[in-house]
């Protein structure tokens, strides 16, 4: 052990008896032995003989690099555990030591409960071999089928955030995050070291981070492990850390030291609790923090065909590839194998013995059997104001302009009081809770902060119940972790910078995906985004900030998982977001703006509205209920107001038209019912869209993902949709709108040139739009700003018919 | 200013005479004003009449909060430039601060000469503040059109990656990156950093970091700002750097103690270089970097309306946003303009005097003029070997297996060799280099690597050509800077795991579709992804390793940007490679495998397939050159084995069948021509792909994009699209395929249950279908490998015409 803060306790004292050093010693040989044997073995368990070819796998995948020393810290957090009946969850960075989560879930016993098929005999362990990463078995990765884990072994980097997220609103919770040294390279990693400024040690849990230098990754040697250690250490009191480390290899030195380092940080995590909930000081303390150097591969093979394997890259996956070509090699996994003396483990049976087993915790401290680590039994519903109550009122359909999300706003800072005494829902934004106009949750709760404050500072707080940060990273990690965990949360981000965390919401979307094929896992609440500041609404920040591609990435992914919603005005938003907060193990996409809009139907029509996904606007239509001439879709703010706009342009020019307007809230609804259960039936659609009508779709994205949804409708051929095609720059809203052909003008003409009754008009109207287009562009650059006859548009449109709704679905 | 390393010099040297020191700050004033004007102004710019509403911008954008500072250290690196005749380059990470670019470049002469309707007087001045932030005009960030800059500054976090990519092999260059506080706490800046452990200071050039600490984002403080100066330093060292910190807000005394500091760290670099140089040194130094706390929106207004501003989050954007409705705010807004005295600074005519325009440097080495900023003008184009060279033979169509990217590996090998000596090529790896069989490169140069070493490593060298480290988001932060400057690169990931930079890339396309329309930024290589370990072949990594979206993502770029290329085998890789690396201004994605596969066609094929971009494989249809009865379309590696493996089981069956297989390398050309350059016309793709015969087309990816690049097509509605659907788990290859209905029985069954001429094999094949079915899924849960059948299976089937390939578009 070195450090400026030497724990020369650590060197001191022998603080396990020789019976529990021993004990704990077994412990982990019989972890080791049994995570070997999941790579190499598919029979032959107890090595009860001589291992021949047969009794290996034809096809060996896995990591045992990191899996030894995951294996020791298990075995020292279990002997925490037993002392101090301390609830402890365990976050697994380098979670391709899967392997070593898999024995020690067994070897405590959790295994068997959950998976009764893997029993505590020869039998047993003979399964628990065979299935991993074996067909329709188990992952190679700590993963969703792991007992006690929240945290999948797949992409690095997210370790930290998750373990904080945990940590959150835990206080009696300690979750010891194992973080390997190569993700310490990943951006994400290095940023949520600083977690701990959004830490409240007073009504918060504890992150043990326990940094892992075993020096390598796949390749190459990684750069915290090739620093000087002074800089290191500078490095981690520089994140705010009070690091101690623990170097060695021999194991009998290195569990009584481990031991002494558990008791002195565990010691010192429960003093800065006991006096920040003592005194009420949320002051932010030093944490302790352990960083571990043990050979990778350590007690592995030392040496390989002549080249060494313990302590070097070689040891990351599987350190003898041969053992079915080479004799040799399968010698020498008989002799590593046997080093760990299993007939000293388990009994005639294959049952790990009694003296050791009782070693381990019991019941649900045992870390895989927490119940935070399968956040569904824990999770209380939130408590949810009627959403009705915060209804925008108006005296017709689009007389009145609010910001959406404003009003969104009001009744999220009513769930964040209604769920204040609970301590279960957090609102997550990078820098923009303000910008996005949430910022009526100030009232009752601020943002939280535990760094320091000035006289200046407005709403921050060591209690608010905002996050706050400028890493999407940050907000995405720290929310999984939050909802695996058991609780409620909400995500806003500016819509196109919501990319930066693609690929976390693929992993938690695999995630859940995979955890409805598991029993044992409960149903958590969903991840909710709300998108603003979108790609129609960026006049200042231009092309950079122009991406509504987020949508296309979502919808990727499988239909049991994903919804995404595009509500039109601030009544369909909140009935939207209520829905959201109420739902489970779903991820909910919103994108709604933030800039005065008009709201266009009341709260009546938004409900009915939103629970089908889709509906026909009769007081925007004109068709008397009938079969129209045209088809005006819509889906998102900006493309309604431009096609009531349009609507209203047709309706002067050319009033025998008859026009249907649809607006679609729930973009999965355009799919067929076969392909997503919030698809329309095809009779449906039908019905909505017709069979053969021309229809002109304003879409709030890419194109080509309503071509997609729609693709097997009978009508698709005659959809015709409009939407952001990546063009754009620093320019005024409705010119955003004209450089992507989405502005009323063009549906002005695309309806003329679409609809077959209406081709005399197609010369007179092609040039009324070039004229309408220059006008524009010339007002714009002059005066800087939209031309009035634009911006002071306003919907006059009588409805035809007095039902102002038709959701088709329910009314057919 | 304190540190540990108190710099003394500074407080009590002045090295900056009177008279240099009143132009200096002459020269910050008038940068300031044309910074305020930008925001405010349409008119009357000197100020030559009382400011009036008219005067103001009906839409006030911009970003002032960090303008100040930019400013200021803009007049102090051009006296740098000056006294030392240093290559200088700026990175500006706060790229909101936009304003101050522009001022500077129009200061020191090259706004003008890049744009020359913006004049050097009273009308020029007018037209640069109209324009900004004004439709059509320039955006209010720092972006292409901002002289000397090559970082947009609309997503933060890629400031100092973008810095180092550009001090790579430029050994006389010192890149200024300036880093703000608020995107220090992005996850990407933070790990960026770490990039000083891959500079060597004999062959590269230097960093010059600039902490910028103001002190908040948009609505919030900054954690960096937030925690004890002592922390901040200890972080900065275990970084690695030598931190100076200057503090103040006086502008007489900060203009001096910067001056000292700056000829500090400017010597610092000079000697670290110099020591490295002639000593052949390249032992990591501890680069010098300068944390600078200054107020935000310093000089700008103190309060508005009571409530404090300079040097709060309130500065960020518009201090005094209601000029056009307050009265106080214009007189607020003129006071605070004048406060700069324009008149002691520009002449009668609008002109900047000339005795403070002289101490900007001059001609090249202007920052806004740097060549290096505006690469394309200093790219030499690389030295590619032949790439047919590295054909791999055979002696029949697919009877030779070969990692594709090894053979590849081969030849990137060769690359690196021969541009060795111009030091402009470097490949780029999350430690992955090697696991995507690239390795050969290391027989002739390494990975380069800055950190500590030990006798156990391989291939590490401070002189190596391939980038290495645990981090996605700096390998492409990297590339970019290094590509932006006028170098070569190639970038190889993991297919699921390069989400990670989905937004960086969408940063990077839409950088380069801007430039296409400024005349004076000249053509860059080309960014060139492979990628590799891709979604069919995740054996033990499983669900969290596959997703092939990336494609999708790259897709809703504009199509003269981007490039998506599908080789099917090693020497259509060889090919398109070679074409990539020759490309400009686009950015190429390529997708291969690295297992063991079939090479199907010989170079001469190869080259004439990639050309067109897809093609008729005739030496295994049997169509005989006529229309057939089906198309089987495949465009991957894997997707084409399992067609042609298909084939052969349909030609055994039923030999009658007419089968056409159809190759598609570029994924673009299945669009109209109309929509990309790449698109096949319309009468080609008809002839290719029939008017109306069943296709069954097995895909790499989401079947959705084929779809949609072909719903214009003829015969869009009868082309049936297989491909990942979003299922799997860890298990053998050909399961993979069986899992998303993309193996050969199920294009079988797809077939026939397609081919009207077929309905009478339905019943029976839909039963051969799933006993075939249940033999595999037998096989693979008892053996744990794939069945003999389709392990072994190989190509044998014969050539129908003498011609191998028809590439359709240039043939016909």
């Amino acid at each position: 052990m070195a450090s400026t803060d030497t724990l020369t306790a650590g060197l001191q004292e022998q603080p396990l008896s020789p019976e529990l050093l021993r004990k704990m010693d077994a412990y982990w040989r019989a972890a080791n032995y049994l995570s070997v044997g999941q790579i190499y073995l598919k029979d032959n368990p107890m090595l009860d003989r001589p291992l021949t070819i047969e009794d290996t796998k034809p096809r060996l995948l896995g990591h045992w690099g990191t899996t030894p020393g995951l294996n020791f810290l298990y075995v020292h957090l279990n002997r925490i555990i037993r002392e101090r009946e301390q609830k402890l969850m365990y976050i697994i960075g380098p979670g391709h030591g899967g392997p070593g989560l898999t024995a020690n879930t067994y070897l405590e016993g959790s295994y068997t409960e959950l998976y009764p098929n893997i029993e505590r005999d020869r039998d047993g362990i003979k399964r628990l071999f065979r299935q991993f990463s074996w067909p329709y078995g188990v992952p190679s990765h700590v993963a969703p089928e792991t007992p006690g884990s929240i945290h999948e072994g797949g992409e690095l980097g997210y370790s930290l955030v998750h373990a904080f997220g945990a940590a959150y609103d835990n206080p009696d919770l300690v979750v010891a995050c194992i973080v390997g040294d190569g993700e310490s390279e990943t951006g994400p990693l290095a940023t949520s070291w600083h977690s701990n400024k959004f830490l409240n040690p007073i009504t918060d849990g504890a992150v043990l981070p326990i940094l892992h230098l075993n020096g390598y990754k796949i390749a190459n040697p990684t750069v915290l492990a090739r620093i000087p250690e002074s800089e290191l250490e500078s490095l981690l009191r520089g994140y705010g850390y009070k690091p101690y480390f623990i170097t060695g290899h021999e194991p009998a030195i290195m569990h009584q030291q481990m031991a002494a380092l558990m008791d002195v940080v565990f010691d010192e995590i429960k003093a800065i609790q006991q006096h920040a909930r003592e005194k009420n000081d949320a002051t932010r303390p030093a944490w302790p923090m352990i960083v571990m150097r043990t050979p990778k591969g350590w007690t592995g093979p030392k040496f390989v065909d002549g080249k060494p394997v313990e302590g070097t890259w070689r040891a990351h996956q599987v350190p003898l590839a041969d053992v079915r070509d080479t004799p040799e090699h399968l010698k020498q996994l008989e002799d590593w194998m046997r080093s760990y003396k299993p007939e000293e483990l388990f009994d005639a049976q294959g049952t790990f013995k009694a003296e050791y087993a009782d070693i381990a915790p019991k019941g649900e401290l045992r870390m895989g059997m927490t119940p935070h680590a399968n956040g569904g039994l824990l999770l209380q519903p939130l408590r949810l104001p009627d959403f009705c109550d915060y209804e925008v009122k108006f005296p017709s359909n689009g007389a009145v302009d609010v910001e959406a999300t404003k009003v969104l706003g009001d009744y999220l800072r009513d769930v964040v009081q209604s769920n204040l005494a609970h301590s279960n829902f957090r609102v997550f934004g990078p820098d923009e809770t303000a910008s996005n106009r949430l910022q009526d949750i100030y009232q009752v709760s601020g943002k939280r902060w535990i760094a320091e404050t000035e006289a200046v500072d407005e709403n921050l707080t060591p209690t608010g119940r905002v996050m706050e940060v400028l890493s999407e990273h940050m907000c995405q990690g720290w929310l999984e972790g939050y909802l695996l965990t058991g609780r409620h949360g909400f995500f806003s981000c500016y819509e196109a910078f919501i990319h930066i965390i693609d690929s976390m919401f693929n992993q938690h979307a695999k995630w859940l995906k995979v955890t409805r094929n598991i029993p044992w896992r409960k149903p958590i609440a969903s991840l909710n985004y709300l998108l603003s500041s979108h790609v129609w609404r960026q006049d200042h920040n231009g092309f950079s900030h122009q991406d509504p591609g987020f949508i296309d990435h979502v919808a990727s992914k499988k239909s049991d998982i994903v919804r995404i919603y595009l509500p039109p005005d601030a009544n369909t938003l909140l009935s939207v977001a209520d829905h959201c907060l109420r739902s489970r193990n779903y991820v909910n996409l919103i994108i709604a703006g933030k800039q005065p809009a008009p709201v266009w139907i009341n709260m009546d029509d938004a409900i009915r509205h939103c629970t089908v996904g889709a509906g026909i606007w009769h007081w925007a239509s004109n068709d008397g209920g009938g079969e129209p001439d045209v088809v005006m879709a819509c889906a998102g703010d900006v493309p309604t107001l431009e096609t009531l706009a349009a609507v209203s342009i047709l309706r002067q020019r050319i009033p025998e038209l008859k026009i249907r307007v649809v607006n679609v809230v729930d973009l999965m609804c355009l799919q067929p019912d076969t392909e997503h259960p919030h698809g329309l039936p095809d009779e449906d659609f039908d019905r909505m869209f017709t069979k053969d009508k021309p229809c002109i779709f304003a879409y709030h994205g890419y194109p080509r993902l309503v071509h997609t949804l729609t693709y097997r409708r009978t009508n698709h051929d005659n959809i015709h949709v409009r939407g952001y095609k990546e063009e754009g720059t620093t320019t005024t809203p409705f010119d955003m709108c004209v450089l992507n052909d989405l502005d009323r003008f063009r549906l002005v003409l695309d309806v003329v040139l679409r609809t077959p009754s209406l081709t005399h008009l197609r010369e007179e109207t092609t040039q009324w739009f070039y004229s309408k287009r220059q006008d524009h562009k010339l007002y714009v650059s002059q005066y800087g700003e939209d031309m009035p006859e634009v911006r002071d548009w306003r919907w006059s449109g009588k409805a035809h018919t007095s039902a102002s709704l038709d959701t088709g679905g329910d009314n057919a």
